[in-house]
């Protein structure tokens, strides 16, 4: 496990370097995403125009490809903020956000692993089944089927993209195909609101812009998103006030919450 | 008037059944409108790519069309998205936001009755004017001019497009053309915020996956939305709070609340 | 400094009238910038597809343009939709977001402030300084590198393009090249939720509607956000409490609170 001093650490970096972190992702979870990141202490920035990615790409600390709403401008400017991410060798994201209910998003998703080497794939079970089954299937690795578990699905694909996975879900799993970490902190209200798993991307951007251990920074985001859904939990009920008390929570947050609340 | 039990009933069945909404609305409300959607119990899902549009209105239970932001790629995702969902027997259901405004989304709407067929119409009272304008005068029907009610106008515009016609506004609306049904519930502040109406239109599709008596769907869509504004209202007295306890309301709304406050 | 009396008037004149304000704002945005633009007491609409453009504006008291997500259709909507606003005198303000960060932004700001004419300008000291030396290096003007003071560039760059130049920040500077105005009021929560800069435009959009004396306006839509902000911050200590609390007391605002608290 992570250990929380490192937590703590990397909390207290990215306040202090408030990293500008460039977000493609979609219009659903645009405002919520870029309210959790100033919350946490990061800078968001929004942008899609494939004609300003690479300077938007240059100034930023970390890329967040996220394929909530795709349109075939948007597929184009992530290849070239992706490709403008790798050369310059600064983490990228993917959130391959319902890879699996489209052929549209299964496809994008295996053109930009190939392409783009993110650093971190982060989505839900179905979500990184979906992409191991097209990317296995295309590499002739064996079939996905026997693997029963997520957990071992997410440790092969990891191994073949040369990617760290983050699959969350009522325990998060994080794994670089080697170790596997698990979070155990959340609460069910955070899959109440829109965007929490895109939100979860763009912490692990944020992490990722001060641990380049990215096992270890995609670990410490779902930490972070963990252990702030409990406390905006004990101040609501119900997504709407949840919601909102979240976004305090990450703002709040501190090393004694940290150290208490980890599991 | 649809009888308490039956929204009861339907509210549970929705609940247990999480039916899932696609939706092609408006940038402005896509994240109110999930969270509400989550918040009552059904899944959203905002697409909009005309390549994705066939393959997500076949998981979907149900079809939102809202004009609210219009670009070109986007009507075309409108005329695929439902037609395919007309095909496979999906309900549709179109908000006219605009509408009368600018020709274009006079343009737009009419277009889309006549070539997808959505169940229900639903808007506010100036939107459905506008839209039986358009369409009556297309098919010959005569002047509007003497129809001095909404709901005459409502009436007729169901029976020409054999749609069931919603208008929201402190008393709703809703006719098949031949019924007419009321809704008194509901508070002046859910005209203070944004998106109330694309709201009621994506509760209407969430409704008409577990009713097909689309005429009663959409009355219970509009109860609900009513309900939940005046339990909202009691905790909230501005548009900040009354929003975050508004999503708590639909989340939170049981049988004996609908049962003391149905009018 | 505005007398408290004019901003009073004319909020209760905003109130009364409840002009229309078309915004094509970035996606980030536009569901805070709408319920900010209701609860002050505004009406409203976000659109952006070229062909609906001038009939949309025609209905509008006023129009921003917010270049925060770009796209090359977009800007030809900010094009026709900025003509169509000039050519019928009604007020434009442009928020040059990230103007500076890349050089789409920058030029599509520039060639804005030529073919449009915004009344006015309004941006952080980075965006006005970006805008500034691209302006002024373009018409021939000294190199702004002397002038050490966001303040003495905005003067001229107020001078150059004949618009009221606006600045956000810790104090706020309102300047038509001649008189400077300075509004001290804010809380920092302000800078720690998404599309306050934003909201600010689009109130400044709404105040335009109702004095014409546009420095005044400018003014008036800085001292109610600032007012708002340390009301806000009273009830909430974080930014997700802050910003439904910051909507909530744009709603409330009354006489008493202006008169006690403007500096």
């Amino acid at each position: 496990m992570t250990a929380q001093n490192t937590l703590i650490k990397d909390l207290e970096k990215l306040r202090e370097q408030a990293p500008l972190i460039h977000n493609i992702t979609n219009y659903v979870v645009m405002n919520p995403t870029a309210n959790a990141l100033l919350s946490i202490g990061a800078s968001p920035v929004m942008a899609h125009e494939p004609r300003e990615m690479e300077e938007m790409v240059s100034i930023a600390s970390a890329l967040v490809i996220n394929i909530g709403t795709l349109s075939e401008r948007w597929i184009e400017a992530m290849h070239i903020a992706g490709k403008a991410a790798k050369d310059k060798g600064k983490p990228i994201i993917l959130d391959p956000v319902g890879a699996g209910a489209t052929s549209l998003r299964t496809d994008t998703t295996k053109s930009l692993i190939e392409e783009v080497n993110p650093q971190i794939i982060r989505g839900n079970a179905s979500e990184i089944l979906a992409v191991a089954k097209a990317e296995m299937s295309t590499k002739g690795v064996d079939s996905t089927a026997s693997a029963d578990e997520a957990t071992d699905v997410a440790k092969e694909l990891a191994k073949n993209t040369k990617s760290v996975v983050s699959i969350s879900g009522k325990t998060d799993y994080i794994t670089d195909g080697n170790t596997l970490y698990k979070v155990e902190n959340g609460h069910p209200l955070m899959g109440k609101i829109t965007g929490t798993g895109c939100t979860a991307s763009a912490l692990t951007a944020a992490f990722s812009s001060v641990n380049t251990d990215y096992l270890v920074a995609a670990t410490e985001a779902m930490q972070i998103m963990g252990i702030a859904g409990e406390i905006a939990a004990e101040e609501s009920d119900a997504p709407g006030t949840f919601q909102t008390e979240f976004l305090d929570a990450l703002y709040k947050i501190n090393s004694d919450e940290i150290k208490n609340r980890i599991k």
